[in-house]
């Protein structure tokens, strides 16, 4: 793809430190990021934000959703989870947010982290209109790409849209006798949009308007999966396939107008399908970043979806995902609390760490060897460091910190027991 | 094998409601048993014991460990953890105690459950020593033999023996430049005995002696592994292979004596070699139940290693594993305690539930569907009902329960937005 000036612009001044974080040449960066398999998350207007690469061969990275709800309106209650979220080793936030005032929120947000914030902006085209007393549906194109185009110039850095939620692929809905229909809320409302206007989803039809406004503020679009499966016995069937086949006849045309894309992928996957799904997807959208979704790989662990999500995860960054959205035990229940997100994440990185050692990626290997090597020498500090969860670890620790065994074996452990011999 | 007596009247009992839990045909049980597919875990001796059966095609089973350590000595703190584990799901516990008076936490928790409960025989034979002022290793052949037979007459289920801790592969283990060397308590107890006494293991070399005794009391033998990996990169070296070599051959000499014997697997495997390793034990020792503890598909997560195991568990059950060891939040760092225990129990739980969704196992099957219905009809009951942890759904739920969507959506609800339309 052509990059955009504002990209070329930010691979001049961020380059050398992204190859450093990254341990990556600088010419594999700027390959990767010409031929779309990678995106450099960084929106100028987002004062003293973090560029964040996505995409293959860049190291898997993780993002936390948050966001008001509208029964639980609190800013601040959110700000401290965005905290936790950067506390627990988060990569990237969204403020998904659905009540008080979005612009106000968003902004609190952007101001308070370095880390690239994405958004959806139908949700507060939406909540505009549910507080003018209409049906969230009944949003406008214009009212829609405004929103879009306000958010931009605020300093969002990713924005999810919904654009390959089509006429089509509602009508595939319909037919394919799906067990629970639209789970994404952004496409559950395109989908009734359309149905009540008779329209097109203006986000498929006037993607160039889209297009434009995202070249001009390095706004990477993540093409968002309306038509993912909602339970694993819906995965992979023809709405879920049509929406990706214009996605990427979509993520082709943002290539060539020099707009980064990602591709989010689903969603409910039961464990034998992650890898087709995960591998077919990359294919068809040649080789643009996947960010996904867990995916879950049972529907019967709500309060643990967490660790469903887990599962899919690592095996779905094996495959190749790129970059995972974390789910929290609050998934499918409530709106997450900070014990929540921060379980979240580190769920998350455990998927991340474990698909990157399977495929070998230098930094991970090193970590899981060293904290191997600290653990052969019982040396806890050293252990606490390399963790993934450092403060975890010394606080599991703290009864015993003065011992060289752990408080379960004792003189029993097995570490021990041939050291001193 | 020809089975022995005790377990050919426990299948005249029990073998009606065994194929009713299952959903299996009674002739697939008995066939499966004859050929030491499966084993039926019950020791008449256990009073009331829920006689469970483990290996292809009965569903996965998770154990708990439990029991007191040097420095947590409480017994009644154990059988919480006990009750915990239970109303968690679990299938199986094992009493892992080295604190306080053995014998009694044994018979006390024996009392305490219906689960068939396992032990390490030779922790007691070791605490022994510790207590008369020797070293933990300094035990003999009679006196873990005579642990054995008490143990098995008090009505313990099944044990875990290092039979193929040898000294062939013990040398294996020091030439091989494992990071990690022996991390198995019983493993390195047995190590070091040989080492200072020069002698074989007499589990290995006196294994009549052990069938002798398991056949009497239809006490099932868990062949353990204690020459399993304790880091990633260890997985998979000589000492490891060797041993399950030796187990394959001790599996066929149990068969011979009419012993059943379920097989002990890894451990640390990383994520890219779980399938083979599954896959690689299980045809080595001729289909045997495997009894896997994680596998942990990466170090680094000290603090979450029962999600880091659910991730490996989920796996090795899709390819073949039969039960999972748990893993708890503790592990690595302390004695877990009555939370730990629930959540462990649950995130194994999970990783079977996914496997076995992976599999078409009809009940597994049935149940993600069922609360996929449930959730496409909003039916917040039955969500409850069929979750893994319906109490937890409940919990996260309590907030909100009058209200037909979740805290975390509102009237952005996405099943609903194209409900009511």
């Amino acid at each position: 793809m052509p990059t955009n000036p504002i990209l070329e612009q930010l691979l001049n001044e961020h380059l050398p430190a992204l190859a450093k974080t990254e341990a990556l040449e600088e010419s594999v960066i700027t390959e990767a990021i010409k031929n779309g398999t990678m995106v450099l998350l960084a929106n100028p207007a987002h004062k003293n934000v973090q560029p964040t690469l996505i995409g293959q061969p860049a190291s898997v990275k993780v993002n936390a959703n948050i966001g008001t709800s509208p029964f639980v309106e609190e800013p601040s209650r959110e700000i401290k989870k965005l905290h936790l979220a950067e506390a627990a080793g988060a990569h990237a936030v969204m403020d998904l947010s659905t009540g008080g005032d979005l612009d106000t929120i968003r902004k609190e947000m952007l101001a308070a982290t370095r880390l690239p914030l994405g958004t959806v902006p139908l949700y507060g085209c939406a909540q505009r209109r549910v507080k003018a007393g209409a049906h969230a549906a009944s949003f406008t194109a214009d009212g829609l790409f405004e929103e879009i185009e306000n958010q931009a110039k605020q300093g969002v850095d990713f924005i999810t849209v919904h654009c390959g939620v089509t006429r089509r692929a509602s009508q595939l809905i319909d037919s394919a006798d799906r067990m629970l229909g639209v789970v994404s809320r952004g496409g559950s409302m395109t989908v009734r949009y359309m149905k009540e206007t008779g329209n097109e989803n203006p986000l498929y039809e006037q993607y160039d308007r889209l297009l434009e406004i995202s070249a001009k503020h390095n706004l990477t679009l993540s093409l968002g999966d309306g038509m993912r499966p909602g339970a694993g016995v819906d995965a992979g069937d023809t709405a879920q396939w049509d929406e990706v086949v214009t996605l990427a006849e979509l993520t082709r045309r943002a290539w060539d107008a020099g707009v980064q894309v990602m591709i989010e992928g689903p969603g409910h996957v039961p464990l034998h399908l992650v890898q087709a799904q995960i591998q077919g997807i990359k294919q068809l959208c040649m080789g643009a970043p996947l960010y996904v979704l867990g995916p879950l790989v049972t529907d019967s662990a709500p309060g643990y979806d967490h660790i469903a999500g887990a599962i899919g995860g690592a095996l779905a960054a094996w495959f190749g995902a790129d970059f995972l959205c974390y789910l929290t035990p609050a998934e499918h229940l409530t709106l997450p609390d900070g014990k929540d997100v921060y379980a979240g994440v580190m769920a998350s990185r455990i998927a991340a760490q474990a698909a990157e050692n399977a495929l070998g990626r230098p930094l991970a290997v090193a970590r899981d060897l060293d904290i191997s090597q600290a653990r052969a020498d019982l040396d806890w500090n050293k252990m606490a460091d390399l963790a993934l969860d450092p403060p975890m670890v010394r606080h599991r620790r703290e009864d015993h910190k003065d011992r060289e065994e752990c408080a379960m074996c004792g003189e029993f452990c097995a570490v021990k027991m041939l050291k001193d011999f």
